[in-house]
């Protein structure tokens, strides 16, 4: 018979020549006993290979179609085949979902991977002062004492956050003259202008801009590079709030014209912006990467979502506008307040501002509402699973770089007992001094 | 004893013949020495089949029961139960589950495929200008003119959408005779007819007019077959409003009977269903696709949802009905606003315009809103998955299609390197060139 | 060394005996020379068995600790381990999940084939005329007539259903006595008590009620046995709808003392019971088996479910009750009142007839609904992966059944055969003519 | 060539020697002909190990990289591993979710196994009277006897509480003095402290009170240790309520002066406490601790929850607030209320108390609602597959319980027919008889 013997690190393989001559092109179809591959004494050609995907090999050879083992791993699938010389796209698409989803998973935990690792790894005992003031000040995991920094700057920012909310409360604050005593009758917006805070809370508030500025201010002169530090929102914002607030705290203190009256009016009115602080909050939590990344992997089944309910809420606000269009009820007065109610309707919330009074109406709203729970049901549930998806591979991420920490020790370990001649030795390995910190200035920039 | 052995691809198995006559119509059944596949010298048979499969095969002969390994795909398995002449319905019904989730992700991306795939690969230099047209019309993926056109397509779309709801807004209409100015106290519809939109609006209004009949009359003379063009509903929405709308401004310049003037002042009112270009939306995203197959994928959980919740709905309006017959209160002043009220409630919308109000009432609410989140939730789970069966399957459909377009660029390489007498060589790929459009006319057509 | 190889049915193992004597009550732990499985020539024991699960088992004996291996059936696992005399109960904690899963399936499948078929194979043929009309009555997929009669019976069903519904509505109403026309200002039962329906509707009526009595009487009159006719509460639904109808149908005809006068008002109320007959609709499904089957195998999910929502509900309840205690509004007026309130919160109904109104409210109001969502969740995720496991497992059960009917068919052909003298055949199967009903009254039963 | 043959239990392997030297720690890495493994005859090594990790561990060789068989149990991986000296950091990340999938999962099983099996198993047939006793009033499973007296308490706490429900029912209280015959008009405070309740509920409540006293004094009684019994939350919670029912009862029928009246009555309207007792109800489910274990497994999840939601409520809600800041309305007063309505929305409740009336307010509200949606999906799912992890284990762990249970039985047996002399044998089990409490008290400490 013309069959070839193939043994791939020690498992033996039988197949007929003619079968492997049908894609010239790959390895095993250019096989010849000229190689140093083959055996003579066993009439048998040695590779020295895994050769758990060897039978899906020879499928391909015998059926054309290349369908995969479960339960290899797709990175030994890819090894295999390139060293045979496959192409990967002649993977039958049975398997295609089952080969990418590893690969997908290596792209989903290379992403965390880049965001938690964007530095080299320092030895913690390497750092000057400066770089241990500014990681102290940027790192909670840096040391205790930044622990304890990060645990009173997020008192700061609920204080602050608070604060803030409460000043937007017309009971608390008082009129700037007598005479607006009334502030109930006009608008919030009038309210705002026409009144200021007092009292504690208003001190208070002061404390945490001082404590603010002076935060801002230190880490502004240890930053080692002013125009890195622009680059953040955050920073931004942070300036832009504070030169607010002491613009309005200076012109309380100076006798001013009218004019600048209103202004300091306006400027005292966005006191209340210091809400916007609360961004900060999301420094507090490693996992608020992972919803961004999540978002951004899932911008196709948003703009599904965004298509689809567009459409249908156009659709629907339509249909119950037509459906209502004999009542003299004022509620569904036009379309767009009618696809208010379509939204409010499709996603559950269901106010009941809005609500259909004929009987058309009646079925519109039914038919609305089951149709939202299933349109909102589809891409929910790709973006919960792409969630999932960064979630569940943190640990490979952090795993990953584990390794990568480990051999760099390693690299180190054996260069050492190389140097001092001993030959390779089973050291205690110690990983805590080394770590990855998300930004570490080099000394020269400070 | 009498055990035979049998070689699969080098790897080697022994079973007693007496196990193997226990299905005497299957190939192992029927094996006997004569065949070609008996190799004298090493007493064995010897098969170039996978033998991944053979263990679960012996396990049939040996105790009846098919189980399938679960690390093979299901494609696999079906060739080998061929070939071994062994019929599909012998799987144990623990196994099918697995067995029919590959076969059916298979039916899955042949669905897709088609849906992608209607037509022969082109070669994007080969198209006349005619055809090269019709496809920047109509493919955004065509060209960077055709992702240019189509923008501009959807801003048009976008903007005729929202012009179509500002025209129900009664402030931004003008009453047509002085007398109507009170328009809010009549019905929506009288407001309609009353009224007339001016100005601006009506002006952008028209230059959108202007803009889809120019669309549409050049992509009606480059359509190559006018009947198929009206097979589409798009084209026939399209065609229908431009209709209503130039009859509608025809009317405004012409002097006109009173008897006109009616007709005149509906179709202005239907303006507003140029809300229904919505529809071209669609178009943007190829994933809209994915929906309707779902759908269509997903009819039995949807009877099952109507049928279901008909029931319930209906059971639980006479429940509450009855429930609250004895208060005063016209809330659940009979069946079908019960009905409605039901369904509010088991979607979670919840307005409130309707309330139990006795204890009765209370109960079957609490029973209602609860079994509502239940007997939902359920199909739409059905639901969900399908939806992930089409979409987690979408590049499985895409590499299919490279597949086919890869062999068929391979095997125009392999005749042209056969006709060169240069014996197969590896050549660059180059499958940009290659695209299948969802149509091209051919030139005859045209 | 002291090992011993172990042949089973090919591939060879080796293991050291000292381990194997570590599980003496097992089949390997017993090993002797003296067992015909001994192979003296190439000192070796030869079993016929599957050797996928061999590996593990060895392990036991090495380890004390038997892991599974994943891509092996569970009930091909259990053959082996019962074989080779080790408990099912040394399985590792973590295979046993998944080792069980498949039997879960299995259980599963099992319960879907009972309700499937829970009677023997029929001939069509063989019928008798009074069992095909009992048939064509029950059985819509029993021919092509019944069908017919299906479809018409539920158009009935519907049309009584939406006509009990439109009883309710006062507006379709006329009042018994002129003096009560004015009916809105009473409840709902009076007005129901002191009007009646008329005309086309109430004609309607009365042609679906001789349809439904002649339909039960036929019925009645087939049944095999009328004992297990009232055992069915559907039939036993329609003969007391049909018996309250027929009741007042009569005393309509009849001149009537004042005393049955209330009676005959009454009955004719009750005329809207016909509601319940949307009952019947749940025979449209097959798949409405499949809500009751995870209905019950939810039970353990369901009680968590309520033990905790109950829990929760009465706590918030409490905590609302009293942070709304100091507010003069009645929405907070007692802890029953406040159970409602936090069902409809947690559910996320949210009717809003009933609101928090001081801050400490409106913080139970945050928590309430937050945990709401969680606690809720939980279970659902249990009770819908139960129904999964159900609709997904229906073709599982179908192929089993047709499995059963093959062999059915496969046994009488080769007793047709083998009686022959011809030997075994492949003979085109017919499944088609064999079916299995629901409920096959024998001929002696009719 | 410098090839290597390696026989693992009889599956044997070649790979290149300079190979393996890449990992010199490790047990393949120092191979040498000196080691009892190496057997000259066969020129191989002999292992008595588990194969089927193998091939990943030569690749891991080859190709610096281990990726792992999916079929093997991620435990007999770590056994194997341990044994060829390579540490599990090597593990390639696109394996290490399934790596680390059954480790948690044995985890999860842990931790349930703990808190079911807190104690040695006991012979019920040892135990002393006291012991029965203090078991038949915890343990609901220990006999008979015990389930009725679970059943009969399970009534007493929901009546007491529905009974407690009921004390805030202002129409079942009569007033404490004549003039305050209209409570209706004050806050519910007022109500409570006015008014007492009277006639059979009260009688009902005092019966409770007595029934729960008796069962207090009883259970401290038998206590093995006192201080132990006011360790448990509910046992004090037990003596609090009872007390102050006591208290109050008390004072019911002695004389009092003005000042204890005052307490009296807060005492006496303190019965709706009473409501607390439901927490009893938790005992009746073991189901209950999974809710607990995995809201505790899922804080990481809690956490993202709750900072996402927060910032994301505070920033709607500030946008919400100036979107309506030019209308008069005082919905949107300030930023806390502003606050409430945007949880109510992002949950889906939608009370419909506060609502957008401006377009800015519209818009805010629609992206609000969908990104509620989003936002609560994603930890939802996370805190869903935490349940259903340790709900789909609990037969795992009772399986192991069984296992140890099973493993004592077997070992007492072993010892027995060893002392007897008559050698190892199968005897039948009883596992009945043996089983674990949660908590026996020794009859040292009775």
């Amino acid at each position: 018979m013309d069959t070839v013997n193939i043994n791939v690190s020690g498992k033996k393989f039988t197949i007929r020549k003619s079968v492997l001559l049908r894609f010239p092109q790959t390895k095993l179809g250019r096989l010849t006993e000229k190689w140093p591959e083959y055996n003579p004494e066993e009439n048998e050609y040695f590779f020295d290979r895994n050769p758990k995907v060897m039978l899906s090999i020879f499928d391909l050879y015998r059926t054309g179609e290349l369908h995969l083992p479960k339960n290899v791993c797709s990175f030994t699938v890819k090894t295999e085949l390139d060293f045979w010389q496959i192409d990967e796209s002649l993977i039958s698409e049975c398997c295609w979902k089952m080969y990418t989803t590893t690969l997908k998973a290596k792209a989903v935990i290379d992403v965390i991977e880049k965001s938690l690792n964007e530095h080299p790894f320092v030895n913690r005992e390497e750092l000057s002062t400066r770089q241990h003031l500014w990681m102290t000040m940027e790192f909670p995991q840096h040391s205790i004492v930044s622990k304890i920094w990060f645990t009173i700057y997020m008192l700061f920012v609920s204080m602050v956050v608070i604060i803030a909310c409460l000043y937007t409360i017309p009971q608390l604050r008082e009129p700037l003259r007598k005479e607006d005593s009334h502030l109930a009758s006009g608008s919030i917006l009038d309210m705002l202008l026409k009144s200021e805070m007092k009292g504690t809370i208003y001190r208070l508030d002061l404390a945490c801009l001082v404590f603010f500025t002076v935060e801002l201010l230190t880490k502004f002169t240890i930053c080692p590079e002013k125009k890195r530090f622009f680059s953040f929102g955050l920073n931004n914002l942070d300036v832009t709030l504070t030169l607010i607030m002491w613009t309005a705290v200076v012109l309380d203190h100076i006798p001013i014209v009218e004019h600048v009256h209103i202004a300091h009016t306006v400027l005292r009115a966005m006191f209340c912006l210091n809400v916007l602080r609360i961004f900060h909050l999301g420094k507090s939590s490693n996992v608020m990467k992972l919803l961004i990344f999540t978002l951004k992997a899932s911008l196709s089944a948003f703009g599904l979502l965004l298509v689809t309910l567009t459409m249908a809420v156009v659709i629907y606000a339509t249909l119950a506008y037509f459906a209502e269009v004999a009542t003299k009820a004022d509620t569904f007065s036009n379309i767009p307040i009618a696809i208010w109610w379509t939204v409010v309707t499709m996603t559950t919330v269901g106010y009941g501002d809005i609500c259909p009074q004929s009987w058309a109406g009646y079925v519109v709203g039914v038919i609305c509402s089951l149709s939202g729970i299933l349109l909102i049901a589809m891409p929910i549930a790709i973006i919960a699973s792409n969630f999932d998806a960064f979630y569940s591979n943190m640990p490979a991420a952090e795993q990953r770089i584990r390794r990568k920490c480990l051999k760099e020790i390693e690299d180190e370990r054996l260069k050492l007992s190389y140097n001092s001649g001993a030959g390779p030795q089973t050291l205690p390995l110690k990983t805590d001094q080394y770590y990855q910190p998300t930004y570490v200035p080099t000394d020269d920039e400070l």
